[in-house]
């Protein structure tokens, strides 16, 4: 275990990657994207992604520079070909147009095609919220999800995040639509344990309980129905609307045959165009008061609003610092020592 | 039973509405609502509800005429306040002001305050994906879904629909975040039978088996705290964006207490302003061939896309006509009779 400040992290990450050839400015964003996913507690997006993401710029899967071209510039809509660039790039680019021309029209939505893993959405989803507008964002990845009626996967594990501003920290939505994270059917499996009906399929099809043959088989979308359509929607807007295609025509960020060629979609709505923006945030606050107000589930000690506990951990982290497992510090010395570069504890 | 085509049935309706005063023109949008959702099979949306809605006018509970305010208007942004009109007159005005903007623009949004049940939101949604552009439609209403973690309802059943062209009939996404409809647990509990857990709550929040308890307790929304956000995310847009207020704020369509005051927020995308909206709709039907000719999970024969049911149906309808229920045909009669109208069968 290492122990370290956000800063430091950040900037060893960033000197890491400009030794390696990425652009700068660049580094900078990324080193950004996932040190908030640290310190907001969801690790898995975190600095322990740099390793696979140097992996695939070594290897010129992904660009070391922005390489960003706008295929068409409107009031309201922007159409982007990330060239691949890397996704934190083009994905920061691209809300920070959106909220420029959302000041300007009330709205405005992206589309990026020929991008790479952006990391956690609710980085993006917070430029929005801090600029007092509400964000929606999405992206697609490899099959994973099976369509409702199918038993063979086709959407992918794909993020949907919805956030806005309140009176105090912001709502923020991040979430798959899948039952579960592929990461519970792994802590199952390593701790030899069974996995509830209704999460995943074999490769059969067949509902299972082992999340072993879950990992090779699809996992279930929420809702049935619903959850699926939801998915097939995210599909559309991320894989069609953008040109990248949908989850099975694209690449696995673990797998070395391709760029990822994964798209996204994502867009603000400026909450002063039809609102008074302070009678909103009060409105956002008053209903988070009055939902944790509200008699408790049993086993319930506390109603949360979506993304409270990962903004809880952040403010907490940002006074502490941050605890890396010593295999992620291990990782990012065996990333940096070819340049000279070594973490060193605070 | 008794059997008419569409347009008798529209025609009928709209005599109606004008015999007790309601404004000729928002007749014809009500109408025209009305029966899309029964040519679809949605008929509890459908001329079933006709009778509420005239209720609720004739104890002054809804404006009868046109009565909207445009609040702000940018090029991409549109608050509107219904001032009671009729929910389907308001939200078939701002879905076509939205469409003629994003045409120009790319996007546009728009939010509406002191609204009316607007029926099916399938209607408003077909109307943008006939002029190529993707649709996102929801509204709130009174509280029956509990958050995550409350085990009282503060959500309400919160119509979500998502709509976007292809090649050949549009994808229609139109549902609630709850588990299942309000109309099974009547179902069921008409037929004697017990609902699988995870439906719903008994009115002291625990879990249960029995329709009737879940009734008076609350709906659960799909995949827990995922079902639960995006609820909650409705209710910021459609009540707090819009300035309506939140389920626990507004009215039900079946007390006569107060107007309803229910929000609305919709919106289009338009594609031609990302990519060639030929390429678009190729890929959306693509994608479907592709969902299609998956492997069927057991018990399934065919694999649908979302609303694929429901545009087939009314196809078959428009062709045969419709059958209602005796209990409608009175309702219909019973309604026009005062005013020397009745229903005379095709």
């Amino acid at each position: 275990m290492g122990h370290f400040s956000a800063e430091y992290l950040s900037d060893y990450c960033q000197k890491v990657m400009v030794a390696k050839g990425v652009d700068a400015a660049c580094a900078k964003v990324v080193a950004e994207v996932l040190l908030d996913a640290d310190l907001s507690g969801m690790s898995t997006h975190g600095v322990s992604r740099l390793s696979i993401y140097m992996e695939r710029v070594e290897k010129g899967l992904v660009a070391r520079g922005n390489e960003i071209k706008v295929l068409q510039d409107g009031p309201s809509a922007i159409a982007i070909d990330a060239c691949n660039t890397l996704g934190a790039v083009v994905t920061d680019y691209a809300m920070e147009r959106c909220i420029e021309k959302a000041k300007e029209t009330g709205s405005c939505f992206a589309s990026v095609k020929n991008s790479n893993h952006f990391g956690a959405a609710a980085y993006y989803a917070k430029k929005a919220t801090e600029n007092g507008m509400i964000a929606f964002i999405c992206a697609n990845l490899t099959p994973k999800i099976a369509p409702f009626g199918s038993s063979e996967p086709y959407m992918g594990t794909d993020p949907v995040c919805i956030a806005v501003p309140s009176a105090g920290d912001p709502v923020i939505l991040d979430m798959a639509l899948s039952t579960v994270a592929l990461g519970k059917l792994i802590l199952a499996q390593k701790l030899g344990k069974e996995i509830p009906l209704g999460w995943a399929l074999d490769k059969d099809g067949k509902p299972t309980t082992d999340p072993a043959e879950g990992r090779k088989g699809s996992l279930l979308p929420i809702g049935g129905a619903k959850g699926s359509g939801m998915a097939l929607m995210v599909e559309v807007l991320s894989g069609i609307l953008s040109g990248s295609g949908t989850a099975p025509h694209l690449h696995d960020l673990y797998a070395f045959d391709a760029p990822q060629g994964v798209g996204h979609f994502l867009g603000v709505i400026d909450v002063a165009h039809f609102i008074d923006p302070d009678e909103f945030r009060r409105g956002v606050s008053a209903m988070a008061a009055e939902i944790k107000s509200l008699k408790k589930a049993e086993g319930f000690s506390e109603i949360l609003m979506p993304g409270e506990r990962e903004l809880r951990f952040a403010a907490e982290r940002a006074q502490a610092g941050l605890d890396l497992p010593d295999e992620v510090c291990a990782e990012l010395n065996a990333l940096g020592a070819p340049h000279g570069l070594s973490l060193k504890e605070a």
